[in-house]
């Protein structure tokens, strides 16, 4: 298998934090594809995954699987040990809404406030930018931060009692949320007492320099 | 189990659909929340669903599942004939790909568009509107119905050969573009074709009619 991604994006994070967990890192080789280049806006790469985003993974009958609860989904029905979808109907039903949320309330729209207002990928990447709508987006994530601290509050994992997807998906958000300079509330406590936590996880501490992409 | 959906919501009926694909309609009430009076904004509903969207699944135990992706993953947890979000790792991968695909390029940007570019759900419900995003969502889920016109070019349903859950969203966004009247482009055919018979299935055709709401 082969990973097309960019090493320290926060989308790429959530796949290759599901690999090591999953103890399969070593099953894939990684391509780089270079966001600031816009590598991932060209039709050769738009060939493999229309909606020109990454972490994509290729397998080895030339299928490409794009989008990183898809991809996880494949490698927990590859190799069940440890799951991070859940075993039983309740679990993966709390597990697959908490990660959409994750997506919904946090990564997506740090996501967006970066590419509509800041400078993003640069001009030459960010052709067509609605400022107002990004700081929209920023303001949602801070809401969502707080909420996802209320549910810390209560419970050690974000879908629950055992380290899932969910948790990945929220630690995607708070890497992007550095990256662009978002800083976790102070009044957050159980949101960063969990980050803190997760952050000592090798497969978060290492999910950078986990592999040398192919040809380094 | 209880539903908490509008009738006519086309989030709604990717449930609806899922739930008589699978035979398990009698096995869930349905309750109505009014889209119109906003009564899915309430405090009462943020409680059971912080993101403010229906559908949600009351599980009998008191558990609120949200969004249609994981409770359609609950549903088919539960009872697995016929499947919807696969078996084996491929599928399950190819499907959930898909399935989002559907919603990043076609559902979601409709909805965008439905509640920022025309007047939605009215003023009382739609208090911030960015009508230039609204627009441009537009013209994204226009693309990307010829994109999944082309999918459907090559293959009879959208993640394949096997009607899936992805192709259950393609429909809800096809159904969400019926009532913001989006037509769908003269020039895809096969989109339309596939769309066609989608209609004939009873899951599709009776999704509305299919049970009275508790208390009717």
């Amino acid at each position: 298998m082969k990973i097309h991604d960019w090493p320290t994006g926060p989308y790429p994070a959530r796949v290759r934090i599901a690999l090591a967990e999953k103890n399969m890192r070593a099953r894939v080789q990684f391509v780089t594809v270079d966001l600031w280049k816009g590598e991932h806006k060209t039709p050769e790469f738009l060939a493999k995954n229309y909606s020109g985003t990454l972490p994509v993974l290729e397998l080895d009958d030339g299928t490409f699987i794009a989008e990183c609860t898809a991809i996880t989904e494949y490698l927990d029905a590859l190799d069940g040990e440890p799951t991070l979808t859940g075993r039983i109907a309740r679990d993966k039903g709390v597990i697959h809404m908490m990660s959409k949320r994750a997506e919904l309330e946090l990564l997506d729209p740090i996501s967006v406030y970066f590419h509509h207002a800041t400078p993003g990928l640069g001009p030459d990447v960010e052709i067509y930018q609605n400022a107002e709508w990004g700081f929209r987006q920023r303001d949602k994530a801070l809401r969502g931060m707080h909420y996802f601290d209320g549910i810390l509050k209560r419970q050690p994992f974000v879908a629950g009692d055992v380290f899932s997807m969910a948790d990945i998906t929220v630690i995607g958000g708070l890497i992007f949320a550095g990256l662009v300079k978002l800083p976790v509330p102070a009044a957050c406590e159980a949101l960063q007492a969990w980050y803190a936590q997760m952050q000592q996880r090798p497969s978060v501490k290492n999910r950078v320099t986990m592999s040398k992409p192919i040809g380094a």
